[in-house]
């Protein structure tokens, strides 16, 4: 698959004064997230560790950024007949909760398996459901048909430029912060990746910036290692992880053009490291996220990237399932 | 028992230039902890709550203000000779840790059976630690011998001026932050109580600003509404709770007096209460806070303090055992 010139175009031009603009256009409805330094989490004579709080975001996870952004975006007259999307995971509920901020209906079609939590959590935030079979090649089609009868904007998940530069806000603001705490920049900055919205994002808000910007991935759903390693966007199957937010079969062909021009580097992490990492996160840091929130982590605590002084790391998002959480605790928290 | 005039007159005396004065003193060396509102745990049409993470802070408890505080001020000669404490709880790290910034020993008498993880906690600070029997007169004793014989400077854990002037820096923090960010101030402020340092730098802190504070105890640990009942200070005996940071026998006498003029009202929380509050403060808040941190909480989900549209709650700390929080979890998750 070979990215249209446009593409190619679009991704050199982008760049922080598109991410400034979108984070000036979020202001006052996106939380200001903290970014705290982890010192219970930082080896004696190692890098300091800069966490960007993105679990304190609203509906609990960066998502909301994009989504309000590319809401906000749209023309009144389009964003008048509504927003769909077909995401069951956190953009979901961002959708419907940036839509609910704009005051326009939202609809989310979600496999007909979803969890009981999920489809209440989207519907507490005021969104009609519709269930679409249960793939996510169902689920599209069903908005797509919906978006036809009715006229009402698709809201991507990740592979869209408002969405990009609306998740790129969040490593603006880590950037800014260190530097504005310290006086000096950032060495380097891990990014979970699933569809690559935020880590696209996060190459655009530090273009210029001589911060390395570096992608984990949990091992097997290593999408984004495996096309730039490839040279062109490759699919891969579901894998099983603990990070559900991390499993897009393919990442977005505008975040993969960005990627391969920005990354530094990439990075797989497995569930054990995923699961000491979420209970350091929450024992040591006192942080509450989800397996996914924790893969940044997962590679600091590797003592990477190398030779990087001062490290932010990307906690994504906050909504994992207390069982789980619970689990992760008896088994890892001896170790934490 | 009654407060000799002086400690009255100190009690009128002190203020919030006092809390200031702590807060310029300690700067750079405690973390500005966030405020955050907490959007997740508000009822619609219910007031709004911001939470001051006193569990992000230095050693995760607020005790590293006043640790921090009280040593800055010791003359540089008495400093040099050490410092002891008699603390097992969060107060015990926060001396190790302040001694260890300001480059002088610290020796902390904890009870023989005090839990490993505590022991290895102090001394991980740097702290040498001596066992002194099992009751907390026998630490206060050791203490007192340890003190005549080497000149080394008791920390006291709450009743001590610059203590609670040091405590009451994050409450000045919470005030402000919310001011800078709604353009008015909180209307009540929610704080646990133990030997009452804390709710004493609190009423110092937001004298003349028109703000209510409230103490939070346990039920059966509750000293402070006890004494304020009986208008002089009385003791009570240890009784069981989860909320470990908040047994004190009795609360400080500078503290009383200070609380007895500028308290607006104390409640008392039981386990049921502190545990769904603990786990609300996670899975909702993504904030891992121990029993204690969650008492203020407990409150605001009663929907108290009456008709006050803007509510602050100090998250006093973070430092709960892994085991007992995923016990938590399981029992409380699911009314989460």
């Amino acid at each position: 698959m070979t990215a249209s010139k446009d593409i190619r175009t679009r991704a050199a031009r982008l760049g922080p004064d598109d991410v400034r603009a979108a984070a000036a256009r979020i202001a006052g409805d996106v939380v200001r997230t903290p970014t705290v330094r982890a010192f219970s989490l930082e080896r004696e004579g190692g890098p300091e560790l800069w966490l960007k709080c993105e679990n304190l975001q609203r509906i609990g996870a960066f998502k909301a950024r994009g989504a309000q952004h590319a809401i906000g975006r749209l023309d009144p007259s389009v964003r008048a007949r509504g927003v769909i999307t077909f995401s069951s995971g956190n953009h979901a509920q961002a959708v419907a909760w940036a839509a609910r901020i704009h005051g326009v209906p939202a609809t989310i079609a979600m496999p007909e398996d979803a969890p009981r939590i999920k489809v209440a959590g989207v519907r507490a935030l005021g969104a009609q459901v519709v269930f679409a079979g249960t793939t996510s090649d169902e689920r599209r089609a069903a908005a797509l048909a919906l978006h036809e009868r009715t006229g009402a904007a698709i809201i991507q998940p990740f592979d869209d430029e408002d969405i990009v530069c609306g998740q790129g806000t969040a490593t603006l603001e880590l950037a800014d912060d260190v530097e504005a705490a310290t006086g000096r920049g950032l060495d380097a900055i891990l990014v979970p990746v699933g569809g690559g919205g935020l880590v696209a994002g996060a190459c655009l808000a530090t273009r210029g910036r001589g911060i390395a910007i570096h992608a984990v991935e949990p091992a097997g759903c290593d999408a984004m290692a495996r096309s730039l390693e490839q040279g062109q966007r490759v699919r891969v199957g579901p894998a099983p992880t603990l990070a559900d937010g991390l499993k897009p079969v393919q990442v977005g062909e505008l975040n993969f053009e960005i990627a391969r021009t920005d990354l530094a580097g990439t990075h797989r992490v497995d569930d054990d490291e995923l699961g000491l990492a979420l209970v350091r996160l929450l024992v040591r840091a006192k942080l509450f996220v989800e397996p996914s929130g924790a893969a940044g982590l997962a590679v600091a605590l590797r003592g990477l990237p190398r030779d990087a002084r001062r490290i932010g790391v990307i906690l994504t998002g906050g909504n994992a399932d207390p069982t789980l959480v619970a689990a992760l605790l008896e088994r890892w928290g001896a170790e934490a």
